[in-house]
C-alpha cells in the first residue's frame, strides 16, 4: 500500500495510491498518518476500511501538492556515512559503528516544495536517502526481530549546510535543520510492497545532471542493523523516521565542490518509492 | 507563576502554585502545557482563568508524583560545554560558539522519578541545567527580541553516557537519549517570576556529596545570546526546550572518574527554581 498526504501545508489530509494508480482521498478514515495511526496498527485498519469505501472515495488531482508523509513524527535521526564510497568521498574512513545525529522535525516539508537556502548560506547541500518509517514502539530490539517494528519506507532529502554542519562547532544537528531541510515522501510505502529494502536503485540529479547513482545493497548497515542499533540507546517511537544515509556524489564530494544555487532544480528517487522534485530559492 | 504537571506517566494533569504555596489541580482549565497551550497565551489566559476558578480548585497531595512540566514537546535541544569551569574539566577549549546537540523527547522524566542506567552502560554521569522553554515560534530571532520568545524556565538534568556519547562513533545524541535522562520540573517558572535567568545559584549532589555548585552567570552564552543563535539554525516551536548547559562537577570530569552505580541518589536544584531527587536504577 502506498500512503500519501496531499493539501496545503500544515492541513494535509490522508491519501491512498490503489493498485490502479489511482490516488484517492481517504479523509473519511478519520485518521491522519501519525504516530496514533501507526501505534495502532493503522495500515492493517486502512487496507480493510478500503475494501467496503475505496469506490467511495474522491479521487486526487495529479496537480495536487504532497505534504510529508508522515505527520510530524517525534523525531527525525539520521545515520552518516553509511555507503563507503560517500564516506570515501568527505574524507571519512567508514565507520565502525553507525553515527546518528538529529534532524529537527520543523525541517520535514513536502517532497516537491520549495528549499530554501538559509540566510548566510554558502554551502546547501542534497542528499537522497532511504527514510524507514518505524510502525511500533521499538527498545533494545534484537536484530533478528528489527523488521517486526517498520511500517515502510519513504524518500527522503537529507538537506544539509555543510559549513553549519562542519564549521560551526562540531556536532552536525546545527547544519541539518533548517526549515525546508527535509522533504519526506511523496509515498510511504507499506512494507509489504517492498520486499527487499537493501536492494533499491536510488538517484539524484541537480539541473538535469545526475550526481548521485547507487543501490541501497551499497549501505554498510542495512536496514535491520540499523533500526536495532539506534534502540539501543533511544526508544524509537510509531512514526518515528530514520533516514538510512546518502550514496556518494554530495556537492562536498564534488571537485570542484558544487553547492545549490537559487533557481537550481533537484530531482531524486528511490525505485518502488517515487520521486521528488526541489526548486532551489533564497531565504525571503 | 509556577506550573506544574503531575499524575501517572503519560497521564499527567495540569497544575499551579498559588502564591501562598498551595499546589492546586487545575485540569479544568482544559488544557495540558503543549505546544498549542503556549502557542495561544496560555500562561496568561490561564493566569486569568486564575481569577475566577482557583478557590474552586482542588488540591493537589504534596506526595503526588510530578511529571515533566511541559508535555512532549516538538524537540530538546541541548547547549555542550557553555561555562568555562566546565568546559575546562573536560579537557576542551572553550567554544568559540554555542556547541548544539539533541537529545530524543522520549528520554523526558518526571523530576523524581528513577533513573535507569541502560544496558551496556558503564559511565552514566549527571549534569543539572537551567532549561529555557520557549514561549512562540521563533525564526532568525534578533538577540535584542529574544526574550520576546521565551515562555519560563525549569531545572534539566541531562543524564548522559559519556561512553555512548564519545566513544562511539562521534555525534553525542547517541549517549544523551535513553528513557529516564531528561528529568525536567518540577516547575516550569514563567519569566516574570525570573527577572534575571543569568543570575541564578545551582547545585547538584550525589549521595549527599555538593558534587556541582555555580551560578548561570558563569555562561559562556547566555540566555538571550542562545535563543537568537539556535533560531538562525532551526525554528523553535512553543514548548520546545533548551538546556543550557552544565557548570563543572560532572562525573568525567572527577579525579578519579565518577559514574552512577544503582541506588546512588542525585539531588539538584535551580534557585527559585526547584529541586529534583532521582535514585539509579539498573535497566530491568
Amino acid at each position: 500500500m502506498k500512503l500519501f498526504r496531499f493539501g496545503a501545508p500544515s492541513h494535509e489530509h490522508p491519501g491512498v495510491v490503489l493498485p490502479t494508480g489511482q490516488h484517492i482521498d481517504v479523509t473519511h478514515f478519520g485518521e491522519d498518518y501519525d504516530e496514533t495511526f501507526f501505534a495502532s496498527n493503522g495500515p492493517e485498519r486502512l487496507a480493510h476500511w478500503l475494501e467496503s469505501h475505496a469506490q467511495h472515495c474522491p479521487d486526487v488531482s495529479p496537480d495536487t501538492r504532497f505534504g510529508p508523509c508522515v505527520k510530524r513524527p517525534s523525531k527525525l535521526i539520521c545515520v552518516g556515512l553509511n555507503y563507503a564510497k560517500h564516506a570515501a568521498e568527505t574524507g571519512a574512513q567508514p565507520p565502525a559503528e553507525p553515527i546518528l545525529f538529529f534532524k529537527s522535525t520543523t525541517a520535514l516539508v513536502g517532497p516537491n516544495d520549495e528549499v530554501i537556502i538559509p540566510k548566510r548560506s554558502e554551502k546547501t547541500d542534497w542528499e537522497v536517502e532511504l527514510a524507514i518509517i518505524i510502525g511500533k514502539k521499538a527498545t533494545y530490539v534484537e536484530l533478528d526481530d528489527a523488521m517486526d517494528y517498520i511500517a515502510g519506507y519513504a524518500v527522503h532529502n537529507d538537506y544539509s549546510e555543510r559549513a553549519f554542519q562542519l564549521e560551526r562547532g562540531g556536532q552536525w544537528v546545527k547544519g541539518k535543520s533548517a526549515d525546508t531541510f527535509a522533504p519526506l515522501g511523496p509515498y510511504l510505502v507499506t512494507k509489504d510492497d517492498v520486499p527487499n529494502p537493501n536492494g533499491l536503485h536510488l538517484w539524484l540529479s541537480l539541473n538535469g545532471e545526475r550526481l548521485q547513482d547507487s543501490n541501497t545493497d551499497d549501505m554498510i548497515f542495512d536496514v535491520p542493523t540499523l533500526v536495532s542499533y539506534i534502540s539501543q540507546f533511544m526508544t524509537l517511537l510509531p512514526g518515528d523516521v530514520i533516514s538510512t544515509g546518502t550514496p556518494a556524489g554530495v556537492g562536498m564530494g564534488l571537485k570542484p565542490q558544487r553547492f545549490l544555487q537559487p533557481g537550481d532544480v533537484v530531482e531524486l528517487g528511490i525505485e518502488g518509492l517515487g520521486e521528488q522534485r526541489q526548486t532551489a530559492v533564497s531565504y525571503h
